[in-house]
């Protein structure tokens, strides 16, 4: 299978990366590699990678930017989960960064990685001028106009009741961007016609929401054990979340309406899309 | 004076910059907007814009790098600033961003302030492609090889005896990288040739120097009320410090020749340098 083949490609170089990093400063690299490396799905750079891969064989050469946006990804969980923010204790079943390196350090590998995938974002385009569009579009996403401004309305609402419009906004903004944003840059870098960005940007943005409704549900019905995390959180939280606003049922419903349209989508474009129907698919029925 | 009619502009194009900002998530440019604005000499953007000034006049059109550099200072004076950390209640003179937004928001302001910055960057050689090294530059420095880095060994040293090499380490990342990464940005901003672009890495890191002991003595010998900041908060947090290395007589004499070795730099160039030249001097002589 493509995906593993991937997974695989992608987890090389992250430990690639890391190899006989740094000297006084040494202790960042371990706690930034625990997080990166203590598991995860690898969802957000195999899409970007699946994309590219539907227009271009050379995928390995964005293979950088793609562990760039997971980079992102697991320092916004490392921020999420300290004290200050959700306080969670366990992550992929494992203890959380601050668990193990402590607050400040948990804090500072959290600012590394994302500076660092900004790092790579520059130096990639340094040797290819042609990419800096995709990356522009991965640190936006990643922003106060994106996961972070999703972060923001998602900590003002704790404990208080949160509308509709809000409660689209804060998903949209924080699991929506970051998964959108590495399917367009995989099309930016693949030099798809405009017309299939525009259509991979929708698909994007369905699967986001697919997947924060499956987030959602799992947090109700999940297994701790599987899941590897902490059930309930949103209700202990007093968060607003799909299920408190629309109730279990229906967004079992919604999620796989959006999944059929996020296929229907993928099929439209008449390339080699089964790799991104079966992710597509493996989201809506995945249990962690 | 050029270097106030700059920190005005400096000034201005922050303003500017949030202006109508921010819907759900507005809270988040409120944050970043109060660190950014509470005061600060704006030595870093200065330093860029007057490098660039000695080569071109045009120094306007790089105000938003400038910019960005201040912001990536001013996420790291936040979470610097943060209970884990350095837990300080004030900063020029006014309470630090935990104190006003809480610790949460604080942390994410610091994010987004980074994350900004290099949005900037991105943006800016979107036109200008010919930017790309010195924005390049700029996030390196900032990063775990950079001022990052130097926090770590910081935060490490904390309560225990910190060797000469750390600490010659430490302050060279944490003060040294972002003071020195500006004055290269503009050197190669404005095309300058490469053995001034060499020279003047040497004078940032000179400056660097000098800056981190000034820091040190006015933490020994400083007025809390002029510098706006808690005093001795060194021997609070029981830091290994230039003064607890060397003592203040000697730290005050090795400034003094550090600034002497900075200006011979700057002169030897044979530019229009005596607004850098009296930036420098303004530094080894400053009381806050």
């Amino acid at each position: 299978m493509i995906e593993r083949q991937i997974k695989e490609e992608i987890e090389l170089w992250i430990e690639d990366y890391f190899k006989d990093k740094g000297n006084y400063n040494k202790i960042i690299y371990d706690a930034m590699k625990y997080s990166l490396t203590v598991g995860g799905k690898r969802i957000r750079p195999i899409l970007m990678l699946l994309t590219y891969k539907m227009y271009r064989e050379d995928y390995k050469k964005i293979i950088p930017l793609a562990c760039a946006v997971e980079m992102i990804h697991t320092y916004s969980l490392i921020h999420d989960d300290l004290p200050c923010m959700d306080n969670d204790d366990l992550r992929r079943g494992k203890p959380t960064n601050h668990k193990v390196f402590g607050y400040a350090m948990a804090v500072l590998a959290g600012d590394g990685l994302l500076n660092e995938a900004m790092n790579i974002m520059f130096k990639y385009i340094l040797d290819n001028k042609e990419g800096l569009e995709a990356c522009y579009t991965i640190s936006k996403s990643a922003g106060v106009e994106g996961m972070i401004g999703g972060q923001v309305v998602d900590i003002l609402g704790e404990g208080k009741k949160v509308t509709e419009d809000e409660l689209t906004y804060m998903h949209k903004k924080k699991t929506g961007e970051l998964i959108t944003a590495p399917i367009v840059a995989g099309a930016l870098l693949a030099k798809a016609p405009n017309e299939h960005v525009e259509k991979l940007k929708l698909y994007g943005e369905k699967l986001g929401v697919a997947f924060q409704i499956k987030d959602d549900i799992l947090d109700v019905t999940g297994d701790a054990n599987v899941l590897g995390k902490n059930v309930h959180s949103d209700d202990k939280m007093h968060k607003t979340t799909f299920i408190t606003t629309y109730g279990l049922e229906e967004c079992k419903i919604k999620c796989e309406q959006l999944t059929r349209e996020c296929i229907k989508i993928l099929r439209e474009l008449n390339l080699h899309s089964e790799p991104l129907v079966a992710l597509t698919r493996f989201l809506l029925e995945r249990n962690n």
